[in-house]
């Protein structure tokens, strides 16, 4: 079994720090910073959305240009997107900066924004913010770094592993922000993971981090909605001293387990944290068609408001589901449908199936349920992570 | 100019009731009946839902295989849907006891269901309701049928249209209920539509039917939730005693006008009376590749979560629409979008448009005000009306 541990214990030659810049005027930590001595190999994933903050721009063409990275400084409060080309320099200027402050040519920075779009960056804050960060770098720094990138989110989300790999003990440790406008193909979520082993070549890297946020952040739905700034990085610096290692190498099962282990707590998390939620729901849909089926038919479920509204309370108002399953483009058949909610059967065949009374009300009541639906037409399975939508959602995201 | 009423004048030979029959525990109107002395020519429009209500299968199979109605009975409370043969039993005793009651076969009666999905009807309650409505039936009864169908509205929807047609003035009055659960392709949403033209041949009614539909019910998004009980009826009787009309007739274009505008009317009306609602929007998306794309591009603004509960407040948080537009499957050139709020531009190029201070702001505290995203791509065009979402959505949607 491999450990993980709910926080943010930065893997050998890292150090990071988070600060309140200045950009917030709730006077909250709004900027973090990410730094590796030594060049990290580094893979990256982004948001599917046609508009993307000017991060994602400079980001994503870093990565696949030089496929190294020394860092990452992140800001909160404004999403650097819908900026035009000024939102780009403004970007660059940012990893200019870090690159300065460190010592590192700026090609090998990337960077990170989320808040509201449309603003451009105040930069009279932004970088003096770099400066003040670059001081503050520690490696126990991980904590202040979580809480650096902060938005709605009522509390950090870090998970830190630990395996062996190349004959060392390496850490990996992820770091992320999730709340509203989460969905399929990452919503306005960041997420850094950096880890310690020594990764030999940047495709299985990227093909690892590819996979991980299949599983994972891209089973998570808070409000359908996606972002113009969705950002994932690994970086793999190699500081444990082990032999690197590639999928065909002992120790890159324990990578990829902690690795994947990793994230999916991290959307977990997201899922569990959206905002206004109170409480988190795995909506699972099996006996689909096929797989892509299911994966319509579950996201149908896990973003539909009325279904969202009716988990608020506790009456199992699976009439709503079926309706959410029914309009879906998945195949539905009507009359093959059972539902179960923790599995206690509360639809068969379509129709309300016995149930003792108060026996689904008490499931509903919990801070975590499975809802799963078996459309009994195939073998196709998915599964996504989701939340209920509370008053408290419209108010957070009303002005 | 036609003439449009707000109110629910019968045409010639339709008399309606609308009674609280007791299946709501409110002992709010529940029951509504429409009957039509002589046989009318009948039109239908159904859910696209694959879970439907067993109204709905019933209606369905009667309009296509008879084409005649006498009339419709209707409840609200219960759905009659994910009820299996047991519904499909009791929809059939809903129309059966109207027969009996006023003397016509029982095929040629349809039914309508509204609320909650997966309970049994109760028909000790419906069946003395259907004789206590058919003693009720008034020519004056157009409002308490309007009042009969009502859910979460806040108020009765209907509009009464009077045209010349066959060369006798016509009347077409349309009743219709809305709320939540509405979507394209009909949400929770009943309407039914009478004349007293008389209309040549039953393929040309459906057409015209489908076609306002189109541009009307179908436009509307309160929640992005399609129903399993959506159904609109259209009967014309030809009581007003003019000749029967076709589309190459002089009266058509009065009559889809007719048709179109109260249908129209009833569609703006729901997304006016959404739940919760408390401005309506008209999301307008032209210069798209293709009119398909418009409609892409319009419902995943008119649908965003974030998009919608912004509304609720004054501040113009474009930057929301800007990602609906970019993680839509419509083609979107960031670089290309222009925004406008009541003809104000607010975004030029995919970036802030100068705007004089408060003017934004003044334009989203009106009740009603249309957004417009010009996407600078092609010439398709689509319109979608629809609504805020207020803490008040959640508030009702929750139990």
């Amino acid at each position: 079994m491999m450990k993980f541990e709910e926080k943010a214990v930065l893997p050998k030659g890292y150090r990071a720090a988070g600060i309140a810049a200045g950009l917030k005027a709730s006077g909250k930590p709004d900027m973090a910073m990410l730094f590796s001595e030594v060049p990290a190999a580094v893979a990256g994933c982004f948001t599917t959305n046609q508009v993307q903050a000017a991060t994602v721009r400079l980001d994503r063409e870093r990565v696949e240009k030089y496929g190294v990275a020394h860092g990452v400084v992140v800001n909160s409060g404004q999403a650097n997107a819908c900026t035009g080309k000024r939102g780009i320099e403004d970007a660059k200027s940012m990893a200019r900066e870090m690159g300065r402050c460190l010592g590192v040519a700026e090609e090998t920075v990337l960077v990170g924004s989320t808040g509201r779009i449309g603003v451009p960056l105040r930069m009279d804050v932004v970088l003096p913010g770099i400066g003040k960060l670059a001081e503050a770098l520690s490696a126990d720094g991980g904590e202040e770094f979580a809480r650096g990138i902060m938005t709605t989110d009522t509390r950090a989300k870090r998970f830190t592993a630990t395996f062996t790999a190349g004959g060392k003990r390496c850490r990996l440790t992820g770091i992320a922000k999730g709340a509203g406008m989460i969905e399929p193909c990452m919503g306005t979520m960041l997420a850094f993971v950096a880890t310690d082993a020594a990764v030999r070549d940047r495709r299985s890297l990227q093909a690892a981090l590819l996979e991980a946020v299949k599983k994972s952040f891209n089973r998570v739905s808070v409000d359908g909605d996606r972002s113009t700034n969705d950002t994932v990085l690994l970086l793999a610096n190699g500081a444990a001293g082990g032999e690197a290692i590639g999928p065909k190498d002992e120790g890159w099962a324990g990578f990829v387990e902690a690795l994947e282990g990793v994230t999916l707590r991290l959307a977990k998390e997201m899922a569990r944290d959206g905002e206004g939620a109170s409480k988190m729901v795995t909506v699972r849909v099996t006996g689909a068609r096929s797989a892509a089926d299911a994966d319509i038919a579950a996201r149908s479920v896990a973003n539909s408001l009325l279904v969202k509204t009716s988990w608020v309370g506790t009456f199992p108002n699976w009439g709503r589901v079926m309706d959410a399953l029914g309009y879906s483009k998945a195949k539905v058949r009507e009359d093959k449908v059972d539902v179960f909610y923790d599995g206690v059967q509360a639809v068969k065949g379509g129709v309300a199936a016995p149930v003792k009374a108060g026996t689904l009300e008490r499931i509903l009541g919990k801070k975590e349920f499975e809802l799963e639906c078996r459309l009994g037409l195939g073998k196709g399975e998915a599964v996504v992570y989701t939340c209920d939508c509370t008053e408290e959602y419209v108010v957070i995201n009303k002005e």
